[in-house]
């Protein structure tokens, strides 16, 4: 897999370079370790910004080459503004960009030229639970999440399939969303 | 709780709106039933794009004021091209945007007037898993992700971290984060 390609740029990846990487990885796995960050600021109500910059890895300082703001805010319906996407259609964002991603690289990795990845992704939510008006047995948050996948490439179906499956199977978001993660909250006042 | 208020709108969030939708939904508990959705698109590479619009809520469909279109991509470190944040940088933003909101609400409820909320993320992740280059032991998500909030408001110290804590219990992203949800993928090809 790590071997030289007769096509090093595939599907937009350049599988040279993602070669190398995994390789300097092997030789050095400090550094793979990275942090994500994002700062956000209360604007009104359900309203609010976040900021997205900065980031730590391979063993240094980093920075996006743009900074990225983003809003969310909830729908009138749930008694917002709807300035924004309310915070969970986020998370239906992030599968679906993540997975998608994946794809990408893995059709790269394997010879694979893709023509159209589209996807669509659906979250279930009951908000008794976030109402407080649930016994306990509602959820907070989303019951399911459900994702299509719609894929066209010069590979038959169970290889275009099975781009899919190895995305999952490395996905940060599918691993964050269907395992439990560990959340700490720090409150500074005044 | 549900009785009337002196101060109808605090915070910007309107609490007679906010308990009215309460009693409404302890009417009528079918109402509460949502479904969000996006719809991705895969550009290049790691490059994708989703478009976030329609929704299903109170027994009805349902539209955002306006379209968003939120794109993400790896930077060039993980060799993409760095036009967007990474899928997972929008989690760090889900989940500050979530308990803003929840604390801007559950202030105005307590008649707290809040006059900052911001708040800073962090998610550590070893990427030797996404990778494929651990043994196992290393998960494909987040270790951990830590919310350290700065809140200040007409409250003591002592109200203004419960403010989090009922905020914490009621937040739809902090369950996904925190407990598994079930994730289908469904794949459409040719």
């Amino acid at each position: 897999m790590t071997s030289t390609t007769e096509n090093p740029v595939r599907n937009g990846v350049d599988t040279a370079t993602l070669f190398a990487t995994l390789d300097a990885v092997k030789a050095n796995p400090d550094i793979a370790r990275f942090q994500f960050r994002a700062t956000n600021t209360w604007l009104s109500g359900t309203h609010n910004r976040s900021t997205i910059d900065d980031f730590f890895g391979a063993e240094q300082a980093m920075q996006h080459k743009k900074v990225t703001t983003i809003e969310a805010d909830h729908p009138a319906v749930l008694v917002g503004e709807d300035n924004a996407p309310t915070p969970v259609e986020f998370l239906l964002h992030a599968i679906a960009a993540c997975l998608t991603a994946g794809v990408a690289n893995v059709a790269a990795a394997r010879g694979v030229d893709l023509t159209k990845v589209t996807s669509t992704v659906e979250g279930d939510i009951d908000l008794l639970g976030i109402f407080g008006l649930s016994d306990g047995s509602v959820r907070n948050g989303y019951q399911q999440i459900k994702v299509t996948f719609h894929i066209e490439g010069d590979a038959d179906d169970e290889t275009l399939r099975r781009l899919v499956e190895q995305s999952r199977k490395r996905s940060a978001v599918y691993d964050v969303l269907t395992n439990p993660t560990p959340v700490v909250i720090d409150v500074v006042t005044g």
